[in-house]
């Protein structure tokens, strides 16, 4: 167990605080307890946050970092008087931005806004229900309504990639296997040759898709070395041959190779 | 189109300028456009990058505002001879905690670690196969692994949750739809059974359910409000009976819907 902890404290979900503190203590060679403590949205369980940090810090002998996005002035006060040292996300950048925009903030607590009438929100929980339903080359129903088709072998990152673009940025992602049967024949899935232009490559080091198809059907054929080498090199092939772009999900995690993909086929999307 | 930019410039994703961007600017009632710029890791992409401020404010006639993340000093020195304003997130924090925590930062360029030798993003992936697996009631093959399985009618918002669920904590989330059938026997679904304590209800305002239901199957039985209503209803009442705590989906968002999942059932979960 570490010996120091961090909190992060918001009056909505906390991911704000989260990532953002994530971010900065990955700039730390140190491995600190981290402790969530979303919806603290009154004084009283204000209150009860400061007498853990408290207990937290008498325990370990070191200060709790608090990382908080408390927009509410009374509860922030209360969480201020804890004996950790408080890094108020929000206000440290919202004064100079009051000055700049000319304008008083509105002091608003950091919720999500009402999905029941916000339609990029609803955009969002579409793209999901779509990803999922063109998840693996299950329905060419209204592929041509997809942002972006993945293509690439079983295993290769597709799926989790899909829902990635579709949960965080509302983009409909299809995703259709490339299998030894396309490699025999030569060709494209059928399904695929009208949205050529949309389709995107995800590849992966034979070694690592090896291992991890292991991990499912192990001493498999499906699993064997030598059958990813010949899926992977004839995907590529194919690919190279389409004039498809693609990149290696080897060492990319989920979040690096959707913004990628953005960049690549949709920068609109990173206009908004 | 709005008259004022707001650029995220990052050397990775851009998740955390954008995330911790958006916080700060709700708390504003102004609606900028917004640009992302991930990858920004060499000094040429950072002169490109200020030209485009430079070119936004003299159109705008106002300064472009700038949320930057970048861990490299030359990379950001350059950003920060732009003509737009600054909020450098991760140094205005890193500094006091170089303080606090008696040693340097080691200005890492805020990516992913690894997936392919990391093992909490393997356990992501993985939930998200499994919560995939056990969408909607298609297996109850080792369901015993799952950490919660939602239920409630279609449409309440189980899928979303479930992806969400695993993709951004990891969490092996199974859902489970409650059918007419279901209602008229009186019983919960027999896959159920032996795992009432890690269920999760969602229920959902009747006349949205119908709203929902319609867009799907617009002037359907399954979509119309008295059908909606016998369904919450029985769902809610069954719920109740059999002691499975819920929430209302109307007007919460998958991620505060996911954060008070965290909290009521798995709340070990919140520290980590």
């Amino acid at each position: 167990m570490s010996d120091r902890s961090v909190f992060f404290v918001s009056d909505g979900t906390g991911i704000t605080a989260e990532t953002m503190g994530n971010s900065i203590l990955a700039q730390f060679a140190i491995k600190p307890r981290h402790i969530r403590r979303p919806f603290i949205d009154t004084v009283d369980k204000a209150f009860q946050v400061v007498r853990e940090i408290n207990t937290a810090g008498e325990r370990e002998g070191k200060k709790p970092i608090v990382f908080t996005t408390l927009a509410n002035d009374d509860v922030l006060d209360i969480l201020k008087t804890c004996q950790g040292k408080v890094f108020d996300v929000i206000k440290t950048f919202v004064e100079p931005l009051e000055e700049e925009f000319n304008m008083k903030s509105n002091h608003r607590v950091g919720r999500f806004s009402d999905p029941s009438v916000d339609g990029e929100y609803n955009n969002r929980i579409d793209a999901i229900h779509f990803s999922l339903e063109h998840d693996d080359g299950q329905s060419s129903r209204n592929l041509e309504s997809a942002d972006v088709v993945l293509v690439g072998v079983s295993r290769s990152g597709k799926t989790p990639t899909s829902l990635y673009l579709a949960m965080q940025h509302g983009i409909k992602a299809a995703n259709v296997p490339l299998i030894p049967e396309d490699f025999d024949r030569g060709f494209l899935p059928s399904m695929l040759k009208p949205y050529k232009k949309k389709c995107f490559g995800l590849t992966i080091d034979p070694e690592r898709l090896s291992q991890i198809r292991n991990e499912r059907r192990p001493n498999s054929r499906y699993a064997s070395l030598e059958n990813c080498r010949a899926e992977v090199s004839s995907a590529e092939a194919m690919m190279r041959r389409e004039g498809i772009a693609w990149l290696s999900s080897t060492h990319k995690s989920i979040e690096e190779i959707a913004t990628t993909i953005l960049r690549d086929l949709r920068p609109d999307r990173l206009i908004y």
